[in-house]
């Protein structure tokens, strides 16, 4: 062992310590006696000894370490050289630098477990490329996010929140709550639902983690392998896998400006055996668009005939700018047809991770014994919140306030539409919800732009992600970024894409 | 249309209103003009026509009906034949009462949709009986639960948890974290597992919503379709359907007062192509023993040996009585043969449903990706609460009380057992956790002891639950029932089981 060895350990001894490896961000100290290489290759060694970084793992790139540790890339050049030659990383062509030893493996005579072949073999599917590229940038505070469907910071009732935390009357309830969800709040659920047309007990009410478990539930609960949804082309369901992980098939309908065309559902029902409508009728995702009370009844028509349940997702209903959507269709649903989804995710808080399922009541009975298997219940400190938010009359109130937010960026991004985008694009104008679903003229590719305004720091969501064939849209979202983020990264998206065409 | 027909629809109309719907515990007014029997058949209408109570629900039995309603069963009696005589319901032999008709089907053409073939053709599987009955009477407030894995609702931090939302320092979050789980929080688990031994950045925590759905991440993110889990025998894993519904398969591994036995996890491995090891070796559940330091070593070496993955369920391991049980083996895991979980649920707040998971990167990665299209990650209140209990230090001081506490329940447990239970049951004594593992004298049916202490308002938890060949087992858990109930639910429980034999 030679001196450099010896100094490897004493470092590695003292990460053991271990304040160093619970750093969330660590980087080398230049003010160490230590060169910077060196502690860089004693801070991945521990990686590799720990187990944190198993065989097989994959280092990050150069360019991506020498970002991370502040560093020059000769800097990681030298470091990975280090490791190198001590055996415990291997650069191939084409497939990256990888980890191919550890100083126990090198002892062991049968290898480890070969976690990586355990990542590959799962029976969910992982997010596609394209999204989890979005959902790693998101993590980057300084990137300016044109696409993302959430409220802005700035919208989140924080000092209200904050201030209903601080004068909680009753004593907080810690332990389980029953299956189906908090009593109160599932009363104060129905009550909120008498608003719009629909008349429940609190025995057909499930309260769930966000509208995604909701639909995950469902997937997993009510579903066999093979099944086939239908949904809106394009839809929000294509984003996320959760029919598609549980081995469903999704089948698109087209929309117009009414919302889905309900001709040819019986026919496809028939011929693809359809088990499933998914809708979002009203501000629907990714188009902005609402469903006419005309086409509701339709559709409600045409799936009760052909005997194909609905599922009908309303958590954008409440975000109306001048006047409230038509009824759900749950309003009018007396042979318990549809599953009706709510949340406050879109409409005050995503980080509650509360929902609720409204249908049968065998149906929701299920659904809880599921919900039970998987996580025994939602958090009951987000359910007493929620409760209280909605009961006290502060959601309305939050409501009318965050309408005329919504409403006022809608009409900021409408005037930067037509400033700048008028040559380039055409654009539909949403009267509630977050979205514009912006066309771009013939002949861009979305996905290159998406990668151009990327390295700009502008992340932008290309329709591809809500239909597959789709190359011309994007899915302006005016919710989240602030103002002056929202023109600035306008302006410069709308001169990336001039540069494209030009 | 006769007088009651009017009558009837009167009452929907009013109804329709609809505070009554909402109401959770709905019940006649014996003020009411209306008889009760009217007035009862007239809401279970309201539920068939609004769709809660789809064609071919099964009605609940009359005794139930009557005890809900708080009404002599004859007035249920009279309530249903008037729903059959509508045509709404019908009783058939051996499948008890339907609904039959809506008087929607009866103008349809075509039959709704058989929401019921959906409920049987989940790809997840329903919990067994006796665990859906379990659920079920623990909503009943009045019962003596001896079996239950919890701390008793008198033991949980209420006061110290108001105090904490009531200084808030910093701004509330909430928005949606990011994949993984909040930043602190993290950093905050990293130092707090610092302490056992075990070293580990942030990266390679995820934030669950507790250790059930840590457990449902790894079975969909990591397994295929038949892999095949070990785990003790008796275990917890048989009392959850999380991997059986994910399509894997179970098998048990025998114990002794050590642990898990080793000697033959290589072989095994080899004839079931054994994908992972799940155990839990600090205050076992159900049997309340923990893994002596020895055992621990063996079983990691066994693993490494046999390729074979480990999941070390931590859950109580912070609930000891005299001296902290033997280091997790994760602190000794240098070749990230082990995936960690922890949780909240048992050592201080089972409603904040937060949890994690420790293991390599590339895993961590993969099932925070999972983890984001099941539920697009856990609570930000509850990882708020949870980081800042444990990083203010007020969970260690409420661990020393509730130590004391849950040694104080064990003994008095103990002393009961000595003075009831010493001529027709064994049992060890558990250091730590919740359970004591009884065994009862041959030839008790504790399935039939389980049906007559229900009777008597006591919930017991049959050996079978862990062990589906199991017949002579209780877990007894002295952290849930109040003292005064352990005391005379256990006396009757023996008094019970005297008669079994006598």
């Amino acid at each position: 062992m030679d001196g450099k060895e010896t100094n490897h350990f004493d470092i590695i001894k003292e990460k053991n310590g271990v304040r160093n490896m619970s750093e969330l961000e660590w980087k080398p100290k230049k003010s160490s006696s230590f060169p910077l290489h060196l502690q860089i290759s004693n801070y991945i060694k521990m990686k590799i000894l720990n187990g944190e970084w198993p065989l097989g793992t994959r280092i990050p790139s150069q360019r991506i370490l020498a970002k991370q540790f502040g560093v020059n890339r000769s800097t990681i050049v030298t470091a990975l050289e280090e490791l190198t030659a001590d055996g415990l990383i291997e650069a191939k062509v084409g497939s990256g630098t990888k980890v191919v030893n550890n100083t126990w493996s090198l002892l062991a005579s049968t290898p480890p477990p070969d976690w990586l072949s355990y990542v590959q073999s799962g029976i969910h599917e992982p997010n596609i490329h394209i999204i989890q590229k979005i959902n790693e940038s998101e993590a980057n505070p300084n990137i300016i996010r044109l696409g993302t469907g959430e409220l802005s910071p700035e919208l989140l009732p924080k000092k209200q929140m904050a201030a209903l935390l601080q004068n909680m009357e009753e004593p907080l309830f810690l332990g389980y709550e029953e299956p189906k969800g908090n009593h109160d709040l599932r009363v104060t659920i129905g009550h909120f639902l008498e608003r719009k047309g629909i008349a429940v007990s609190p025995a057909s009410i499930l309260v769930v983690s966000g509208a995604l478990q909701a639909l995950q539930l469902i997937s997993i609960g009510l579903l066999k392998r093979g099944s086939v949804i239908f949904h809106e082309t394009p839809s929000y369901l294509n984003s996320v896998h959760v029919f598609q992980s549980a081995g469903m098939k999704l089948f698109g309908i087209p929309i117009d400006h009414e919302g889905m065309i309900t001709d040819s559902i019986d026919l496809l029902k028939r011929q693809h055996n359809g088990a499933l409508l998914y809708t979002i009728p009203s501000f629907h995702n990714p188009t902005g668009i609402f469903m006419s009370e005309n086409r509701k009844q339709q559709l409600l028509a045409v799936c009760k005939n052909s005997a194909l349940p609905i599922i009908e997702d309303d958590v954008y209903g409440d975000l109306w700018f001048e006047n409230p959507p038509p009824k759900p269709m749950k309003a009018s649903d007396k042979e318990g047809n549809v599953l009706y989804i709510g949340s406050v995710s879109k409409s005050f808080s995503p980080g509650l991770r509360i929902g609720w399922i409204v249908g049968p009541e065998p149906v929701i009975d299920r659904l809880a014994d599921i919900k039970m298997q998987t996580d025994y219940g939602s958090s009951t400190l987000s359910q007493y919140v929620v409760n209280k938010w909605i009961k006290s009359g502060l959601y309305e109130d939050y409501l009318n306030q965050v309408r005329k937010e919504l409403k006022y960026r809608r009409d900021f991004a409408l005037t930067l539409l037509a400033k700048y985008f008028s040559d380039i694009a055409t654009w539909n104008i949403p009267a509630g919800g977050f979205y514009i679903w912006l066309e771009l003229q013939d002949g861009i590719s979305t996905r290159k732009l998406f990668d151009l305004a990327l390295q700009e720091g502008i992340l932008i969501n290309p329709g591809s992600i809500y239909d597959k064939n789709d190359q011309v849209h994007l899915r302006l979202s005016y919710s989240y970024a602030s103002l002056a983020d929202l023109e600035k990264g306008m302006i410069r998206l709308s001169e990336l894409i001039k540069g494209l065409i030009g």
